[in-house]
């Protein structure tokens, strides 16, 4: 786990177990760094900064780089189940930081989980944990074979699924199910949802666009989607 | 100007001149790149990729590159004047990924122009271009000497002024002006809003958060912001 915000979330959540937090000796001391001090305990080790810069797997470690246990899959029917049950489904997002990107602006919407499919996808590497700055420690991910398959599970479950896909007549802004339990599923720019995937979601809808432009980015498109779920759930 | 769907834009907008287009002759066909040799015409130069890649400042060029006029900065007070205005601010913003996504979603909900402030500020560099997808081609930019001083004219010229801040109590959904000329600010993510620039907008709202962590990447932000104008315009 790598970079300010994301460790210093890692110990905030204190979901796993950290073995160390090395800190860079010459990194320049803020409040989140004296939080990160204060929450590691006797983890923490102030190394010089070639050592950490050793241990870092990207370029934007900013100087704190910390080992944890691995992070624990959440289990797809139980976050299906909940009643409060809000949770976003990526199809085909490859690009790490697009990843991190969703799974901050899902968490700060007040999301309950990310789906991911096992295939076709990218998985939680140090990049995506960066860009998620913290989310990763707070929002339960599980992991399916195929999103078809668990879009039939939601709606056994009761969880409406609702696929963004910018041809739909639909517009998001008109899609009064995201009350109940929902399920977003987004689809990968330029390629958007899979054909399958889009036939097994119970609404279809787009974004509004207007413009010369085409299409949104893919965080840019959660974030609309999140925060209109959120915007109607506040009531 | 750098990759596949900047450059498409670049020369479907028309709107500056084009010196050469330059594509390496081993990139992959798609409907982007037909469409691009198409707009080019006799500017179109066939090169190995080499060649591309020197004359690149990106490593995203996509095996295209083409050289153009610069852009023209818009006037100000054109912008405010216009019936529909409904300008984008960025107080602060230095990050170039995060100026490029914030005109491209700007751009999409139909935004028709942005304001910068000339310092405090990135401007519009290959890697703004290449993050902005297209937008800096259709999407008017107006540099300031001040955003407060932009701000008093904006009052005087009737285009409310809508600032972001986290730590605002009223809720960006509840703020209804947005039908009238307006004009989002935006701040750098931590910062946030310069204090004169927060005080000289006429009403500061927030993007109410759920969960634990307490901010928005500013493109995130400027997503959730720009698609709530654009559903309360669309009535």
């Amino acid at each position: 786990v790598e970079g300010r915000r994301a460790v210093l979330e890692l110990l905030r959540a204190g979901r796993r177990r950290v073995r160390s937090v090395l800190l860079s000796g010459d990194a320049e001391r803020d409040e989140v760094l004296d939080e990160i001090a204060e929450l590691a305990g006797p983890s923490l080790r102030v190394a010089n900064a070639e050592k950490v810069k050793a241990a870092a797997r990207t370029d934007a470690h900013q100087g704190v780089v910390a080992s944890a246990q691995p992070l624990q899959a959440a289990d797809v029917d139980e976050l299906l189940d909940a009643d409060d049950a809000f949770l976003v489904a990526l199809d085909g997002v490859t690009d790490p930081q697009n990843l991190g990107a969703v799974m901050r602006t899902a968490a700060s919407a007040g999301a309950t989980g990310i789906v991911l499919p096992r295939h076709r996808a990218v998985h939680v590497t140090p990049t995506v944990a960066k860009a998620a700055a913290g989310a990763i420690e707070h929002l339960p991910i599980a992991v399916v074979p195929g999103l078809p398959t668990a879009l039939t599970r939601a709606r056994e479950l009761g969880v409406w699924s609702v696929g963004l896909d910018a041809r739909a007549d639909r517009s998001i802004f008109d899609v009064e199910v995201v009350t109940d339990p929902v399920l977003v599923v987004l689809g990968a720019e330029g390629a958007g949802l899979g054909r399958l995937t889009r036939q097994r979601c119970d609404v279809v809808a787009a974004i509004p666009l207007r413009g010369p432009l085409d299409s949104l980015n893919v965080s840019a498109a959660a974030a609309v989607a999140c925060f209109e779920v959120a915007r109607r759930r506040l009531g």
